[in-house]
This record gives structure tokens, sequence and C-alpha cells, in this order.
């Protein structure tokens, strides 16, 4: 039973579609949206394991760069700005604000714990509507290591006074579900479109296509 | 100076180009190899800050089962054994022999470091004709962390009785240059197509297009 469920927020929560009419004006080719955000990726896990940090912002605007590089293209400062704003005015999935009303409304604790910065975080879910639902909103900033690093689950539990049983992490990505699990924690799988676990993998109890099938799981099991 | 030149295998010395009749045949669409091999990387990256380890082959096979379940295709034993074998038997980018044969006759001592297991790294370099060339043949399976962890790099210098500062690794991944300055070599990197590194990171002293580039200001900076 986990009565509070911790939230990942890009692509969980937030829809990245919103930035694709930018890569479509800047590179022409809305697939370079998925290539850059996977580059995102790569360079926070290579931080993570060189022990190095820097804000989930600037990451973005590293791997924008490598993406220009790579296609030949020259950013100008409005293209870095443009990618910069949309990602902290990225609308929720469309089923999300709906389906976390309905778990809150049962007596769940709701928390978000995100790759994103702190105040980042806090402007995204604010922009999305989202923020008055969450107890807390947490960010890896306060460890300087990312997801899946076992230090952030570490300190999430500790900030919601929680043993890591009693808690679900709710993610789109199965390397967050992953370490969330290696921390002890229950885990929730949203597979979005593109998103897949390794058939191989330890799976979470709960597996939905999208956030309203996971929530309804967690009425379910957690109850 | 360094007199010890340790290079990375796959992608920087072996063509991964082989594969690309596999993934048109599997997935009718040759740009599903790479979207496979950034899913290889992000797997082998997200075990190490897990704490976790298997073999890079493995590794190659959860990825493919991933990409599987992504394009929605059903794989046969025959699809996934074609991936393994020719993976164990990837030829030498075209410039590779003829640009070591000349390091190795200026008296540098050649060494490869990879992701790949021990044996499945003897294969590869042995079928590709460069084993001879390689006084090590060193892979992360000695210490069950993938690159850029810093114990790899460390476990190599220890093999190689070489101070760090004494040694260069080459590679066509800036995150392996990264991990390998990281733990005070000097680094190299192959900016192969598509390869880049990100303005804003530090830079190794020597960049070339191809391994005969590399080469020739190797052969200048380390004398």
């Amino acid at each position: 039973m986990s009565r509070t469920i911790v939230f990942d927020v890009n692509e969980t929560l937030l829809d990245l579609n919103a930035l694709n009419p930018h890569f479509e004006r800047i590179f022409g080719d809305v697939a370079l949206k998925t290539a850059w955000f996977k580059q995102v990726l790569q360079t926070a896990l290579v931080m993570t394991v060189l022990g190095e940090y820097t804000d989930f912002g600037s990451v973005g605007g590293i791997a924008l760069d490598m993406t220009a590089l790579r296609q030949g293209v020259t950013l100008s400062d409005d293209d870095r700005a443009a990618i910069r704003d949309t990602m902290l005015n990225l609308p929720p999935h469309p089923e999300v604000p709906e389906a976390l009303t309905r778990l809150k409304n049962a007596g769940f604790r709701l928390a978000a714990l995100t790759n994103s910065a702190q105040q980042a975080a806090e402007t995204q879910l604010t922009n999305a509507g989202l923020a008055p639902l969450f107890e807390h909103k947490m960010s890896v900033e306060a460890v300087r290591r990312f997801k899946p690093a076992a230090e952030v689950y570490n300190m999430a539990a500790e900030a919601l006074g929680e043993a890591p049983s009693n808690l679900r992490m709710v993610a789109a990505h199965d390397w967050d579900v992953a370490g969330a699990m290696h921390a002890g924690w229950r885990g929730a799988f949203v597979a979005r479109p593109g998103m897949v676990i390794a058939p191989q993998a330890e799976h979470p109890d709960i597996i939905g296509s999208d956030m309203t099938e996971v929530v309804n799981k967690i009425l379910v099991v957690d109850v």
C-alpha cells in the first residue's frame, strides 16, 4: 500500500509536443525534438556518472547546441530562448489534471520529483495549473545528481517522511521507475507512445497507457 | 607527452554500418540502427548509475528488444543472432589499420579499452585484423562499470603501469573522452559523422575528422 504517490514531471505530466513547432522551424524536422531530448537525458546521465552537475535547463541548452552542431544549423539567441521558455510553459497531457485530482480527492498525498531545477519545476507546475495538487515539489537540485541516482529517491523519501516501501514513483521513463524500485519504492509506468520497458527488466506492478489508466490501478492497488 | 595511446573500439575503430542491412531487413528503416545504439548507450549509463552490470552484448540484446517493442516488430531468434554475430565481425573504418600501424611503428604503445566484454573485445579485434597492434586489450568487465565511470580508466592506467597524465584516450564519443580527461588522462576526439562535443565542454587538445587526422596530430604533439 502506497498512500504517497510521487510523479515525474517532464513527459510524464507535461507534454513536450508543445516544442514541436520550434524544432520544425529551427531544424525543419520535428523528429529532432526527440533526438534533442534523448541527448538531454544522455548528457544528464553522463554528468551523474562523472559526479558533475549543472541545472537541467542548462543541460537542455547544451543538448540543443550539440543537436545544432550535428545538423550544421546555427542557432540564434531567439531560438535558444524559445526552447527554454516553452519548456517552462508546457501544457499537461490532457488526461492529467482530472486523473491527479481524482487521486488527491481519494485522500492520497501527491508529490513531484523532477530532474528540472527547483525554481524551474515550480514555474512549470504553476504554468501547467498543476501546482496546487502537490504537497511537495522536489528537485534533484537538492542532491546535485540526476535521476535515477539513489541519492535522489532517498532525499525525497526523507523529505516526505516516509519509508521507501510506502512510496510509489509514477514516470513515463523506464529508468526513473527502475531507479525508484532500486531504492525500495514501488513503481508505476506510464507507457506513453514510444515509451517501453525492456522485457527482461523487473516490471512495476502498475503499468498503464496513460495517467487515467495508471490512477485507476493505483485506486485499486493502494486503497 | 603521451607515449601510450588507448583506443575505444566500437564506432571509434570499428564501423557499425555493417549492421545496416540487418536493421533495414528487420525494421525497414536503417535509421533504427542509430536509435538502437543510442538505447544501448542509455541502458549502459543507467546500469552504471544504478550500480548494476551485465555484459555489453546482453545490453545490445536488451536495447534491440526495446527497439522492437517501440516499433511493434516481432524479432526472430535469427534476427537477434544476426545483430550479435555482426557486432563480433565489424570491419575497421577504412583508414584505421594504416593509421594505427603508423603510430605503432613510430614507437607508441597501443591499447584498447572498450565497453564490450573481454572475450567479445578480443573476438572483435581479431576479426577486424587489428588484434596484433595492441599490447593490451582491456574491457570494462574487469570493474563491472561502463565507461565513462572513473573506475574504468583507473583500472586501465594500473594495468598499463602508467600515470594517468601519460595516457591518451582516443574515442569517437565525447563522453568517453570526457571520462578519461576527468581521470587525469589526455583525450583525442574522432569527429566521425554525427559525433560532436558540446561547445561548452572542455575540449581535448586533439580533434580530427578521422583516425588519420588524429594520428597525424598525435605524432606532432606526443613525440
